[in-house]
């Protein structure tokens, strides 16, 4: 990697190394398939794993997973998905298992714990050191969204009263992780958190400044129970490293670092957008690793939802039986109305929900919404009817009544959808509900009910047909 | 703050004192509102302006943000949106913008000077040393969305044979920020990039080691011009906290930091959810800032499109006239199985173009995914056949024929639909563009036509109906 590659080659060259050392492990060039895989960093490595279990089973990965350094082994096993995990934990012998288990940082530490069998997780524990154990039962404890389930314990504690040249040795001595190690946390007697030192200021300052100088007692902090989505809007809010965890005591119980926000952040849009496409998942498993019964326990049930609220707009429908077969030209206008005011709902819809996730929109500003939307919808309502009457008179050569219906339910259907897009999310918000529960699949049946309603109504107030 | 509060206390405190400030700033009791304002941290700080902003108009904020301690005023300058900037500036005297841009971290310069109109950024820039003005042209030309946007030129350089004391010294009198301090950089002749060192190393070695047995040389580094997706997805995989950029001589001509990321993946993710709802929107102006006809702009193609598309759908229909007037109950049905041919879709598309952004389905899967579909739309389409049958027969008490027209087609229109939402983005992806775009809009008009096609022409043969 001495030269400068873009990102297309250097996947490319990733890619026919990864096919290198597959075809090296086929040919039994354990040696060789390790020196090749040991030219990456661990988290590459990682992937090569993932890739080499998937293509030539798990035999074969442990026996090159055994060949890595024990320290490689360990970090690589800490990038890998937890369904590899699992399967290289099963087979490993369990002293193998207890040395990674007990060189993993922290959080991976209780991230792997959480996923292992019950019984693996007792063997592990019984060889733990008391102070240890109980600390790993306090953290597999917490519920799994919430800020303390993202903490690690492993930070840098100093005394106001220490010095900087002090602090600095402690730093040398504990000798910590890279993450955790920038900023430096100031406990009071009780273990309440007083303040926070970066390391940055601990390197400027001169040996004898004392830490009670340089601590900001001014820190922004989250509480154990916050929920993981509010601790990742403060990472973004302000640019943090790391920020620390309190109890309700104020002790200072972990901290969060914001390499594991980035998942956190991943994870969370992941499910907003699927449950805006109408999937309830509430599983971290991939598409590809998920089986075929659970992709239909997730979709189904708005599936079916969806099937009753159209089945409910086709009864509608039938009432107006009359009105369709005296015009029967009206039916082929249907879908166009329907649809159209589906996809204008899921527009205005989308941009609110995610406008509220990022913290652009706020629910005091409903009313701004429902004015920009009326506009907007106003304005779009217009265009669409001006060109479906065109389309409708010109072209398909109907009557001018019938332009006119389709015109004049087009805007009245483009503006319920946009309005009901913009504001049921915020509706939904402000009870207590998700909002993305409220996009696409929501909106787009409410918004075809209304329209077929609308356009059946209005055709035959129009073109004077009795119901 | 000394309290230990939950997310919404603390919101809530906000909220309160924002308007106390408000109020205050009402009553022209400036110094106490600044006195009250000045308890929070620049990016609070920042938000309390930009409600000032909001509710008092410019010149309250402006009296405001001059009574601010310079460098606080340019911290929170810094941490403004754009428009506020610009309204910020265009109060101001032409000194105190020189002084605030000049104060400012170099990547939050460039943002600024970006936006700032042209005869500003002039006037700036004759002011600026001759170095630092070619430094700053360089900068503004990068393209907006590449890693050279994003990347600062203030990093820590070390020399290989610098001993760690010297390094420790170095790092002293530079005083760098405290997002940059952390990676430091060693360089050969020629700026060329031999290696890293991270400061906890630096700390935790000894003072008379060299440099050159601390740096890490298998560094995973990014070009300036790979696209800023993909220097997110980089600082995901591996989880730093920096990472250095080089040019194609592998120079290193700057760094980017883990906080400018959390930003991009922002709105990089806003971006694919807006096109995948059919909104075009290039610029990041936020839902309430953006005006009416923007908003209309955006929205317009796709509605036009899908239009377009649905009218073609009203023809095939009307093509089909002789069967629905023989059989008018089956207008009814008609909505019922394009709309669930729709969500189906969607529901798979969404899977599929989130599972690509993520990296965890690559195009190299595609008969996975289809097989995969392939089942999964099989299971939810007979459930949901089975369910609509009986609707039809035993709620509705249609013909039994009637009933197995819905039901066939009901799960044809679900394979296609799953099998379309799981594939096309991919070959979208294949040809090169972008999968968002092949969203729920884009599959749902395919479905739409599909689904009329399939019903009428099942309806004609299972009825005996000749079209």
């Amino acid at each position: 990697m001495s030269e400068t590659m873009d990102m297309d080659t250097k996947m490319q060259q990733f890619d026919e190394d990864v096919e290198k050392i597959i075809s090296l492990l086929e040919e039994k060039a354990y040696f060789k398939a390790r020196d090749e895989i040991l030219k990456y960093n661990e988290v590459d490595i990682g992937e090569v794993l993932e890739e080499v279990l998937e293509e030539l089973g798990v035999e074969k990965t442990i026996i090159l997973f055994r060949m890595l350094p024990k320290d490689v082994a360990v970090e690589v096993f800490s990038y890998l998905p937890t369904d590899d995990q699992l399967e290289i934990v099963q087979g490993i012998t369990d002293r193998e298992i207890s040395y990674i288990i007990q060189e993993l940082d922290f959080d991976d530490k209780i991230d792997v714990l959480e996923e292992l069998p019950a019984n693996i997780v007792d063997k592990i524990l019984e060889k733990t050191p008391k102070e240890e154990r109980k600390l790993i039962n306090t953290f597999l404890n917490y519920p799994d969204t919430c800020a303390g389930s993202l903490m690690t314990p492993d930070y840098i504690s100093l005394q106001e009263t220490m010095t900087v040249a002090e602090a600095m040795a402690h730093i040398k001595r504990e000798g910590m992780d890279s993450e955790t190690v920038y900023t430096c946390y100031v406990k009071k007697r009780g273990r309440k958190l007083e303040g926070i030192v970066s390391l940055r200021a601990l390197v400027i300052a001169d040996d004898d400044t004392l830490i009670s100088e340089l601590m900001n007692t001014d820190y922004v902090y989250v509480s154990v129970y916050d929920d993981q989505e509010e601790v990742a809007e403060t990472f973004k809010k302000y640019g943090f490293l790391a920020i620390p965890v309190v109890d309700k005591e104020h002790r200072l119980v972990g901290i969060i670092t914001v390499d594991d926000i980035l998942d956190v952040i991943e994870e969370e849009t992941t499910e907003d957008m699927e449950r805006m496409a109408g999937v309830m998942d509430d599983s971290d498993t991939e598409y590809l690793d998920m089986g075929v019964f659970r992709h239909v326990r997730n979709r189904l049930p708005w599936l079916i939802f969806l099937t009753v609220s159209l089945m409910i707009t086709g009864t509608i429908i039938t009432k107006f039986e009359a009105v369709l077969a005296q015009v029967i030209v009206l039916v082929s206008y249907l879908p166009l109305l329907m649809g159209t005011g589906g996809n204008a709902g899921s527009q205005a819809g989308t941009l609110i929900i995610r406008g509220m996730a990022v913290d652009d929109i706020d629910l005091k500003d409903a009313f701004k919404v429902f004015w920009k939307e009326l506009r907007v919808s106003i304005i779009l309502g217009v265009i669409l009817s001006a060109f479906n009457m065109a389309k409708v008179v010109f072209i398909d050569g109907q009557s001018v009544m019938i332009g006119l219906t389709v015109a004049a339910s087009m805007i009245l259907i483009i503006m319920f959808a946009k309005l009901v897009g913009g504001l049921l999310p915020m509706a939904a918000k402000k009870i207590g509900i998700d909002p993305a529960l409220m996009a696409t699949p929501m909106i787009s049946s409410l918004t075809d009910m209304v329209s077929a309603v609308t356009f059946l109504v209005i055709a035959s107030l129009l073109l004077g047909i009795s119901l």
